[in-house]
């Protein structure tokens, strides 16, 4: 796709217009979302091409760790919510039913990735880029990250298999806090809710970070996939269909009167 | 069931003999135990009359959350062993098993319960009051709330599926504290276990849950009702054989000889 | 087997030579390692003398629970990398089956130990003696206590159902800090991972955990080991089959390049 630079480029983007900027070094293939202006919001191009990448990532012998992080102040603010204003002329079931499938294959790509998978937050995370975070095996923040699934504010449900993960990783009565109740999360509460492997002060976090995908990259990388596999791979059957059906449920509720009144309101607020 | 209010009702009592008060207001169902002479410990009656009142609310449209509190000192001191005090004529076999099937019923009403059940526990909670708070979305808890599960003084077993959820929701050697060792939690242990959602103090806690309720209540409710599917579905087959295998295990433990020995130096202790 | 003393004797070792000794008194089994100059390690004998004791608790009917500690400063140092030094004339491949044969009966003695099994871990805890505290029901600990598991430094993968048990104990973020980069754990943090259930300051730790173990003991026993039995039996064929295989994967590991690199690596350190 012509908004992803090939890995083995350098780390500066090919392209001005590029709204992913991607590098290769050491074994580490990194994933840096680039579109600062609109908070580093997913266009649908976007999510093809996360998908795309991690899947790259997979198969690339040279790839031993695979990094997500992003440019600027945000990590992301999710999935861009222009991606509904335009219905296409086949209607909204057309562009429900598409959206669904794009948001599958995206979170599909996660839960199949073979190797180590770290996300580096260093700002605010909104909806599925919050959501995804317990398909990663580590998770380090800046302590300026913050954490927020508003699907209440915008009557859609939980994706990115955190109905599932969410309810395991930090148990129900507080998963239901964040999923039903948009409770926003500090990096530090984050953390204590295991949702974050840990959190450091803003201005060195990325060397600190870096210290552990070095570690993590320079390790024996036979012991260290097998290592994964075996910690994984029994949860991938229920995370696939999991995710399916995530992805049904919100295909639904994005064709129901309350899903389109709550994105009314949005548009109009932001007038 | 003469006891208990219809829903839609004042909050007040029709009755002074009520052992529970229910009420609804602006799409919330509220159930409180009301029997505070005696610890609101739960008679055989009040297992059946909470039963049918959740299965209520479940089934009424204009009900979009439920919550389960108490009058009085305590939320509930659990079971009241006078249940065990009369041996009807057919013999402790008889007794044992109709206890197991209203427990199995009403602890079933809390796993299926189809929107956001939340706890609003204002004082100790003992036994089954404590063990079902895993099959609750949310649980607010006064400060002055402690959680106790006296098992091994009663020569009891598990229920209300904890010995399935609360090693998911804290981890095993903690679950097992509580449940081989009854660890007595005070309610910021039970919410640094994730037992409990939030504690507030007391003097304010009614005011706080409140604002939660009343939030989830103004939510979106086909979105709230579908996150609550997706996160606890996956969930219900397993709960309902933990709950039929825990109240088999209990059956058989209320006709041993060591539960009969517990009794009596429970009884002999009060008199 | 010649180094274990029978159940009953003495908490005095029998024989100078004892790398391991047993007592049993007022109901409770104790397992103490006691191989202090060489940290505790684990020999191949050792496995085997802990599984026959194990089992032997466990169908012993006087015995109501189970403990596992050490004497001298080390709870245990893990697997003795000694096991590898001496390649049979067999080969590589038949001293890795042996070797993964005897980590799974090992393992599986703990999985299926019907009665409450306690660790009191004295001070510092590696590798296979930290990676099977997720199948003890209550784990004590020193303050001198510290958990490590250094897979990734001598090219090996999880066992003693860690792959499983730990991201269902502490989170996936927490778990693969612990299992991927080899993060050693003080005792203050393993409890707040849920991996330890309480910490005591060292001088008075036995004192404390033996409290807790004499309670156990004293419990109702038909009720105590009922209430293991349903906390735990729902998990047993899962890890079975996930000891299973986190033993296959250790043996093809045993029989990589990067293994023996990291074996060599590790005795050259040591000369």
């Amino acid at each position: 796709p012509g908004a992803v630079n090939s890995p083995g480029a350098a780390a500066s983007p090919s392209n001005e217009n590029d709204d992913l900027v991607m590098a290769t070094k050491d074994g580490v293939f990194s994933i840096a979302i680039n579109r600062p202006t609109k908070l580093n919001a997913l266009t649908l191009q976007m999510y093809r091409d996360i998908t795309a990448a991690i899947e790259r990532a997979g198969s690339d012998d040279s790839t031993r760790v695979c990094t997500v992080t992003a440019n600027g102040d945000y990590y992301s603010s999710g999935n861009d919510l222009n991606n509904f204003a335009q219905i296409p002329p086949e209607g909204v079931q057309k562009m429900a039913e598409e959206g669904g499938e794009i948001l599958r294959t995206f979170v599909d790509s996660f839960i199949k990735f073979p190797k180590p998978l770290v996300a580096i937050v260093n700002g605010p995370a909104l909806g599925i880029m919050v959501t995804t975070l317990g398909l990663f095996d580590l998770v380090y923040a800046s302590d300026k990250a913050v954490f927020h699934t508003p699907f209440a504010e915008t009557a859609q449900t939980p994706e990115g298999c955190s109905s599932f993960l969410f309810p395991r990783i930090m148990g129900l009565s507080k998963a239901n806090e964040v999923l039903l109740l948009s409770r926003k999360l500090t990096a530090t509460e984050a953390m204590e809710r295991n949702l974050v492997t840990a959190v450091f002060p803003h201005d060195r976090f990325r060397e600190e970070a870096d210290k552990h995908v070095q570690k993590l990259a320079a390790s024996p990388p036979k012991a260290t996939q097998a290592s994964k596999r075996i910690i994984r791979n029994n949860m991938i059957p229920a995370l696939l269909e999991v995710n399916r059906r995530e992805c049904e449920v919100l295909v639904e509720q994005w064709m129901s009167d309350e899903f389109v009144q709550a994105m009314m309101k949005f548009f109009q607020r932001k007038k």
